[in-house]
């Protein structure tokens, strides 16, 4: 577990600092994009298991170093079955699925800090998290994935139901559009967003605030929220089945593949949203 | 199943029109109050099965051809017993929760255009869509019910209650007061409240855009949001049965009476929020 | 029962005022702080059993009739002994959690009108209401406990998270901060808030509307709402039983005796949450 917990350190995509033992920082860097790789599950199944195991760290704050992008979805560009085909976690998940509901069950407090994209797994990941913040100005949410042909595969149709209730999360998943700030914070997908310039100092009030508190209080409160909003772990799990099916299906492969043809996954590629605009071919 | 499903488009109440295979919508067009009547439960199940069982239909919106009027409530200078009374759907449950349900579990995505009133059971079939838009202006919703004496019997109790949590959802229903569009959204009764000039634009983009998502992707990611957030079947029907029962109370019928003396269900009737202030009497 | 009731109405800190034989007012009335204490349990315990056993009744309006106040947290100059022994109510329920339990069941409605500070046990009594009105410019909700290493003794983490989603919840009850008016009503912590000019006469309006209508009819209709939105008991019950054990841990009791030097619970006592700032001494 120790060697496990350091490796996580050495990564070159997903940075943990010890702001204090009590107050950690994940910081995603993968630029240009930002974008999820197979190869970057490892290292968060290693912070996750660090934050699950340390004996006294409280908050945890999810970041990006990258200019535009929080954490956007997986490299359709590496193999895909590189992803569906890792082998399954303690608790027989796939480990996409169980880092994420393992995240929201830990005892230590979770904060997605997010400013630029957070689509697709970043969306999932900030999910996953206890409260996320946004920049009003630089924040773009999305679950993109049903415009590709995918069920989204991270448990958005769990969560964001009962974050945002039914009509919104199915306007969210089902649209696969762009989400505001503004319209994040007005739906309820973020706790709130903060005028870009305000949002650093406010995460980092709250989180060493909180991070002040006494950890067992703050276990048993979060174990009783839990019980309260947390969705069946079945859910997820079913999520991520659906996913992995619509993931084989030709109809969907050939939509990736014309995604990718428009410079999907590639740099110069800025608004997913308008490359799954599919009006012009499929009506 | 063929002949119901262009029989419900030669009705005069309730109009189908296919945009696209993929893309219906369904006009309520009843002048001059576009008011329920029980004549209208059987066009509404004939389209509810077409929806079920056509195999490209993707998405369907829901609006009105009356100014002032998306669609009211039951027309109680009709028989009450009329409705009361229909033969049972093929679940067992009354027609009219049971095509709210079935509204609800169709694969098939249904939006609310919202323009004009919205009361009572046009309010509830706006709740068993999938998602609501309303005109900012000019959308008004409410559950008058309680006010009349009854208990509303589509299911708002399980629906807003879900949708905007308990202490708003119980504002809405026991106030039996109108909701602006503004406040409809803040309270989350809609997905949005557009200005009314964006309205139309808004809806046609978005269902456009879904009806040209791959069907199978979509039908398995609503299951899921299903799951997540749809209320059992048995408290839609409890609902009913508390509606039934609340018609038969002498108190109620009384209440009805004088709400029909006032001018309720009549052309001249325009805000039944203020019919409904029982004050002056009850006191 | 018929004594009880009346006894309510001769108690001075609470008192229950009955402006109609359906709509009562019940005032919390404890210079200069309008603090919980452990003397006041009982009489809440006769005012929840006249609501109950009332025959008339429809409506009940919690406020305050001390300035800046509304209600707030335990008094923790007391012996808290006394609160945590305090025989349980006919549920088997500690009476604190039991009344708070009963007042959500009851088919009556209620109503808290917030103008002051309402936290801790204030803000579980207006949780614990079916719908919550607050001063735009004079109401400050929070759940403190944790700060002072307390799990939230009255339901929060049950019914905030139902109320407002669970990302908002834990930010709440975990950053144990003040909620303005404004963001209360954003968040859903409140139904909305009101310019206090306009607060008294809103409320009024609204419980006197409801307080017109059918008694079977309003109680047929909560019931409903109820089985939708209403925690499971066993939530209370859990994290009552947290708060206990919360309370007899030795970093707890050191918190609280930090606060109490730094005026917790004393006149002088304005903000809390700027008592609760650990931060100097605890990281």
């Amino acid at each position: 577990m120790k060697d496990q917990k350091y490796a996580a350190t050495k990564t070159p995509e997903i940075r943990l600092v010890r702001r204090s033992p009590e107050y950690w920082r994940v910081t995603f860097d993968h630029p240009p994009l930002n974008i999820f790789g197979p190869e970057m599950l490892p290292q968060v199944n290693e912070i996750i298991t660090a934050i699950e195991t340390d004996e006294r760290v409280k908050v945890v704050v999810f970041d990006s170093a990258v200019e535009g992008f929080f954490l956007i979805h997986l490299d359709f560009l590496a193999k895909l079955d590189d992803l569906a085909h890792f082998p399954p976690g303690p608790t027989g998940l796939h480990p996409w699925p169980e880092v994420l509901v393992r995240l929201s069950r830990t005892s230590v407090v979770s904060i997605a800090l997010i400013r630029g994209r957070a689509t697709g797994m970043g969306s999932e990941i900030a999910l996953a998290c206890d409260m996320r913040f946004a920049s009003r100005e630089k924040a773009i949410l999305s679950q993109f994935e049903v415009g590709a042909g995918l069920v989204p595969g991270g448990g958005p149709m769990a969560r964001l139901s009962r974050l945002m209730g039914r009509g919104r999360a199915l306007e969210v998943i089902l649209s696969a559009d762009d989400v505001s700030g503004d319209l994040a914070e007005r739906y309820g997908y973020v706790n709130r967003s903060l005028p870009d310039a305000d949002l650093d100092r406010f995460v980092d009030a709250l989180a060493t605030r909180i991070a002040s508190f006494d950890k067992q209080t703050i276990m048993d409160t979060k174990r009783l929220v839990n019980i309260a909003s947390l969705p069946p772990d079945i859910e997820i799990e079913s999520g991520w089945n659906a996913c992995v099916a619509s993931m084989g299906r030709p109809a969907t492969q050939q939509r990736i593949k014309t995604l990718i043809e428009r410079g999907f996954c590639k740099p110069a590629m800025q608004k997913i949203a308008w490359e799954i605009s599919w009006d012009a071919e499929h009506r």
